[in-house]
């Protein structure tokens, strides 16, 4: 073994004992674990489109996900002191999954109505990216609930790297919610969207500013999006104190810093 | 196996019995064998870069790709009741593989010379993700041609997943295209791009509005753009009566709703 | 055996072996080997993030890294006929190791300081993908500047495919660099950026033109960014003359293609 | 391509086509989803032995394993223009599967018996080879006696692989049977043998002859072993006309060819 | 799902919750993780032979060989009400590896030595089942002495899957021991062999009879074999007051049963 | 770390180091690649049985099966000293593989004709563990002919491993030969059979005996059998001077030391 090499590791393992970044790394939640529970939930509440499925399969396979995910919750919550319980957390997700079943039957509906290129509402759940980025945020958001640490955001991460769709699993969305050509969105935490909106490519609903960093922790910095609002490709929509009106359509790549009511005209370029 | 378990199977086997989004998934083409016709289709067109390579190779792969999609099509014509030869239709394409390889080659001339940080065009095969999207629309579209059901979607939408390029493969794109820093381009459905055209990073090509919905089922709903256009990165060009003409250059973050003439002004900011 | 297929085999077989796309292509490095030294780097310089670590799992991976890439830089020199000298740069590459991890911990607490929804340093070092595009980006840089050929590339695209972040190799970046919600990030391989800047998604850092094509090659073609500097989503600074002096924050949305002193006012919509 | 690879593929080729052992080979059963199927059994005959197991598992994998047949045994029976329904010798063969448990856990007690080396039942389930090749036995013997053709080898040649007992599935076994030491062990076709019987290491119960070679297809060619009889290692019984009356014990390297009653004196060595 | 299914599943699920086999069989030992044991060790033991290995590949694994043992002693104690000490009976048998490393390069002489057929040592370490099953007892012996249960038989049995030699690891086997053609050997649990012995396929040295089934448990029921043994093939050896002198041969085939003195004739046949 | 840990690590290292079995240990064939060349040449010479296959398939796979063996024969060459040329082995080995192909289906007619249990030719190429210890032995004998090191051991242990058959690759056995219940089969390297023999369970070929050792390097040890003869289960037949002339039938459990002339008596027991 070269010098090179034994001077290098000599460096690194210094750094894995003494820098800070690594302790208790190991109570962190296996992500490929996380993973494969979005896997078996799509297959679970998606019966028939991503393999074979019936009652024995779903119920052997949600006892599944059921045992992970008890497993990295525990890890988790002793890495982070949380005083969650486990067990009950785990089985609140598990009941509520009809539910979310029930809501991501809305969004397909909207997917379907709002994409003359769609096919059928079965291509919808097949392929749309925007129908993923959803069908996870909705399950992680249940988690953020629930106050998980940790596991919502490699959630959402996971839809984030193969959609391109960035929704921070804090955010509250509405019913029957449609993202189109799902690429560059982002949706904050602290984000509030009603029921029937409609967004596209490119847009963002971010904060004014961040320059307060940390200190900024837990406050409202995202906008408040009404009913039946659309939001058209590359639009900017910024600040907690933002409210886009029910009704309101924000035009492609308008840039909002400020509330908009029903009627208000939008300057684009 | 605890309460909560069995309450929640229950009613999950209640919507896998009942929902109408279930009936007749086992029809459904299977992904994982879709991508793998891509990859096999990548090693064949560009033998050596991705794998050995000669011709028994190429017959035993591509007797294998014919193989996998003439499953594919057989079970998904079954599930939209369509009237398409499926041995027919992958004839047509195994057939037509030669001339898709031969644009290709255009539009690996096209990435080199329009990119300056492009080593060679051993890179442009190899490494450019503009390159990948622009390959996998290729074959999408002579699949959309030959009128095969949801195959086609599924291709485009791997490549999106991988690349942030969302090209419908209902588009028509002529020769020697180029798209840059590949990542949040949208090519709508009826889009129709002439030849030599240069795309950046962020250009969405899109319809006016999608209020309609299903009903602009079909319409010509996104522009139509001549031969040697180039549009910058981050502009937005929607409407099916929308224009570019031969040789204009559209600027960065242009938002352009009308046609566009060679000469015309286009304002930015 | 069909006629279609034997005709489809006979016709790509022609161009295998005429085109000059498929010359040497053999010499190319391999992809996967090249992404599971990424994956190896990242176990090695964050213990315990990615699976368990001690002196002796460094030990071993490291030489294997080392293995990897001596193998993979002597085969692409041989494709570029390089001088370089294979063993002497991956033993620069692997002394400069502790060091990068250094600036990667600078990256960390940036990135934690900047973003409010970060519960944690740990959240941004296992989750948030602009930390991973960074992780990539510092180590293809090391081997840029060791003039290996194609290898920094296939690194820089494998974080752009799964994080929508863009930096090319050769782009010169500062300590304590931060990117929130990665999606849609292009950075020009002639950008120069300082120390302390933060950007957001959407923003391109990019070239004015490409007319030039291949001409430009080697020219400063990018923005150069001072330091302290923030970048809002979306937007767009272009040119090899553009400078962002010390300090500025540039809005969102807004496109430059000329450079900003401390104070000017710059225009959004 | 060489001129020896070409020449050799050439004559292999010609062999492919016109050789009479190749013909229908496409039809033969799938070597590896036979193995798997009885993995799946084992697993849900013996719950908890070889990976977790409940109800929702045992339901979901007993109907992949009926798929799995269903498949082979179509397959098979095309081949050999064989009059059974495949159907109806599934829903036998699975209808069977809690009598052969029960046969099964007869064996356990018996191997847990003869053998002071047994530290407990579990250990016998867990590990004995010998326990293995009955189980497999079992099960091949079932389809044998359903007339499945090429299954029942499968199945008895992999035991025969993993435990060097060849057992043919032919062959008529008692209730609580015991192979000790299960090695060199070939039990032939026509056997019958009776309740409580013990085997040990390199034990032949084989036909007298064979030079008749296939005309002797169908006829008793094999040994007759009654109740209650212990069999040492490295015994040979031969012959069709063979039978060994109950209780008796053959000893160590015994070589038979002729009916032993009980208390006749049998010389060996 | 059909009756025949649903009346199947409800019979073994009936089994699996009240057939007392099952009881606790999820402290089972995990049979992958063992095999994987030995897998390592084998990798340890002889560096270069079945894989690359350096001081930082030893350490890695070793650790890991220790962790997956401790796990699974741990748990199979618990299953037998054991009173042994997981970690004291790791470390124990961590500490006397490089002892049995030392034994096993004994036993590659008397390999090499007695085979006129080995061309090199290095063969006999490379392809040898003989050595193979060897080396497997050696470990699964240690084991045995420090009293953990069922894992020294995972191990020998996994070993006479391979090989067809059935070494009970409670057998006591002196230095410099040769198995040659290792196939059909059986080695009882209460053996006694000395040094340099050779034993060829075949052989068993067995128990006289286990009509005392468990009530034999514990007892001295093998023979005791001295130094300088050989024992051609075929022989058998029963019994557990059977003593074989120092330097005796035992000629093929020889069926022995009572004690052999140095210069006593044995007759075969 | 462990001290226990810390200590067996720096033992097992201080032997890595200084061991002589260890030297040049890197140079040893890779057995998965060589047991790798046995399934594709069984899937080569038997297209259809052991998954699809076509000429593309043949050549593409024949292509690789050369590269693998020219590798690890020039590895194994250096690692000997050995002065062959690999390139002229391996050519040779493949021009011959259309003569052992033709080799084997005389093998194939052999065991159909010799065992009445067998259903087809298919189920002796496709199940029959002896017809796979034959096959592998064919092709590991040409290794050995060409004077190639290692390999054809790896090759036929590997068969034994799985059979039960050890078969040497010098032993020269002619045409037409037959192994039925292939198990505890042992055949030694300067065994030499003539045609149309029959060997069933058991038997052994061997050396009178071993004390030699290395001394007897090269020596003829092993029995001579002529034509037409059959060897019944369990007979032991020893000595380089042993000749069994054309015709002779050895019964079971023989055991043979001086040469049988077409009609002496063999006593048996």
């Amino acid at each position: 073994m070269s010098d090179v090499l034994k001077k290098t590791v000599a460096a690194l393992e210094e750094a894995r004992l003494n820098a800070p970044y690594f302790k208790e790394a190991r109570l962190l939640p296996d992500k490929d674990d996380i993973i494969s529970v979005l896997d078996k939930l799509q297959r679970i509440l998606f019966p028939g489109y991503f393999g074979k499925s019936d009652e024995y399969f779903i119920g052997w396979t949600l006892a599944d996900v059921r045992e992970s995910l008890l497993k990295q919750i525990s890890s988790v919550s002793a890495l982070k002191g949380s005083d969650i319980n486990a067990e009950d957390a785990v089985d609140k997700f598990i009941s509520a999954l009809p539910e979310v079943q029930k809501l991501l039957f809305l969004d397909i509906e909207a997917f379907f109505e709002g994409d003359p290129a769609a096919e059928s509402t079965k291509e919808v759940i097949f392929s749309y990216p925007g129908f993923y980025a959803i069908f996870v945020y909705r399950l992680a958001h249940l988690l953020y609930e629930l106050r998980v640490p940790f596991i919502p955001r490699i959630m959402t991460e996971h839809a984030h790297s193969l959609t391109g769709v960035d929704i921070n699993a804090g955010a509250k969305i509405g019913k029957s919610f449609f993202i189109d050509h799902a690429t560059g969105v982002v949706i904050g935490e602290t984000t509030e969207i009603g029921d029937r909106v409609k967004i596209y490519q490119g847009v963002t609903i971010g904060a004014l500013s961040t320059r307060g960093g940390q200190c900024l922790r837990g406050k409202k910095r995202h906008p408040t999006i009404g009913n039946d609002v659309t939001i058209y490709s590359g639009a900017t929509l910024l600040g907690g104190e933002t409210y886009i009106a029910d009704g309101v359509t924000i035009p492609g790549n308008a840039f909002i810093t400020r509330s908009v009511a029903k009627g208000d005209v939008i300057k684009v370029n």
